[in-house]
C-alpha cells in the first residue's frame, strides 16, 4: 500500500492528519505536480482526473479522491471514529462535511485556481469567479462563527471529518488573503483548538 | 418522518431515486423554491444553506445535503446496496460519485446557476464560469464514455449512487443544451439502461 500525495496541496493533507488521528503509517510517494507530472499520460493511467492523492492497494487497485480514501481507512481501523457513530451522527457528519466542502472549501480553492499563475492553461480559469468565491467564503467563516457559538466542533461534541476539512480549507485560504477576523471569536476558539492537535502537523 | 422537496430541482431527485430503489416510502412536503420560501427566514432555521432536500427526523433533528440523506437509509435499509458492499467496493463507489460530483454534477449545475434568470439576485453569477464549466461538463461525457466502454455501471459491474448522480446531472443538463453525443455510444447504452429503471420516474 503506497499514497501518491504533493506536501503542498491541501486535499492530501486531509488524508495525512486521518491517518495521523488513526496511528496509521502508509508510504508516501510524492508527486510533483509543480511541474504537472500529474497531469501526464503515466500519472492519468492511476487517476485519468489528475487528481493527488491517490491511494494504491496490495492488488494494484487505486483509490483516488481524498474523502474515499479516508473512509477507506475509517472502515478498515474505526477508531477513533471521525466519520461518526451510528447511523444518524454518521448522517450528520456527512452534512456537515459536505456544507463544509460546497460552502468553504471549495470556495477556497476556488480564489486560487480561478485566477493563480500556478492553473494558467492547465484549467478553464475564470477570475471574476475567484473573487466571486473569494467572497463566499468570506461569507461561509461569518456563518460557521455563528454556528460554532453552540458546540465545541462543526458537527457537534466530536472532533469529525468536517474539522479536518474546515480547518485545512482556511489554512489553505491565506494564499487567497481569506482569514478568520478578530470579531470571529468562535470561529477562532475552535480553529486554535484543532490546530492544536497533534495531526494538524501531519 | 419526512423530506423538504422540490419536484423540480435535481439534488431532490438523487434522493427519490434512493428511496425508490430500496422500495422505502417517506412523506414529501412541496418547498416553494421559484418563489425563494427556501431563502427565508423560516426555512432557514431547517437549513442555514436553504437547499432542499432536507429531511426531518422523528425526533425533529434535520438532515441536508441529499447525498447524507441517501447514506443514511443505505444505513437503514443496506438491501439493494447502493454505496457498495465491503470497505474496497465501497471506497470505488465513494471515488466514483465524487468524481462524478466534481466532473459532471456541479459544472452542469453551475451551468445553469451562474447565468440563468432563476438564481438572479439570490447567488453571485458569472456567467463567464457558466460557459466554462459547460465545457467542462462536455469533457466529462467525453471521457465517461471511454471510461464505460469496459464496464457495464460507472462504478463497475454494480448500479450505484455513482450511477444516480450522473443520470440526474446529464438530465439536468437539457437546460443548459449539455448532452449526450451520438458518437458516445457508451454512454449512451448506459444511460439508456438506468433510464429504463422505474424508480428514475421517481
Amino acid at each position: 500500500m503506497k499514497i501518491y500525495e504533493a506536501q503542498v496541496a491541501p486535499n492530501p493533507r486531509r488524508v495525512r492528519i486521518v491517518l495521523a488521528e488513526k496511528g496509521i503509517k502508509v508510504p508516501y510517494e510524492q508527486v510533483d505536480i509543480v511541474n504537472a507530472v500529474n497531469r501526464g499520460p503515466e500519472f492519468r493511467k492511476i487517476n485519468p482526473l489528475a487528481g493527488v492523492p491517490v491511494l494504491e492497494l496490495d492488488d494494484g487497485a487505486h483509490i483516488a479522491e481524498s474523502v474515499a480514501i479516508c473512509r477507506y481507512f475509517e472502515e478498515l481501523q474505526p477508531q477513533p471514529p471521525l466519520f461518526g457513530v451510528g447511523a444518524k451522527e454518521r448522517a450528520i457528519v456527512e452534512m456537515w462535511q459536505r456544507r463544509i466542502e460546497f460552502a468553504l472549501f471549495i470556495p477556497v480553492a476556488d480564489s486560487f485556481r480561478q485566477r493563480h499563475e500556478f492553473f494558467k492553461g492547465r484549467i478553464r480559469q475564470v477570475p471574476e469567479y475567484a473573487e466571486a468565491q473569494r467572497q463566499n467564503a468570506e461569507e461561509a467563516l461569518a456563518w460557521l462563527d455563528t454556528e460554532l457559538a453552540n458546540r465545541r466542533f462543526i458537527a457537534g461534541d466530536r472532533y469529525s471529518i468536517a474539522d479536518i476539512t474546515a480547518m485545512v480549507g482556511i489554512d489553505f485560504g491565506r494564499v487567497s488573503k481569506i482569514a478568520i477576523k478578530p470579531e470571529q471569536k468562535n470561529l477562532a476558539r475552535w480553529h486554535a483548538e484543532v490546530s492544536s492537535r497533534p495531526s494538524a502537523k501531519a
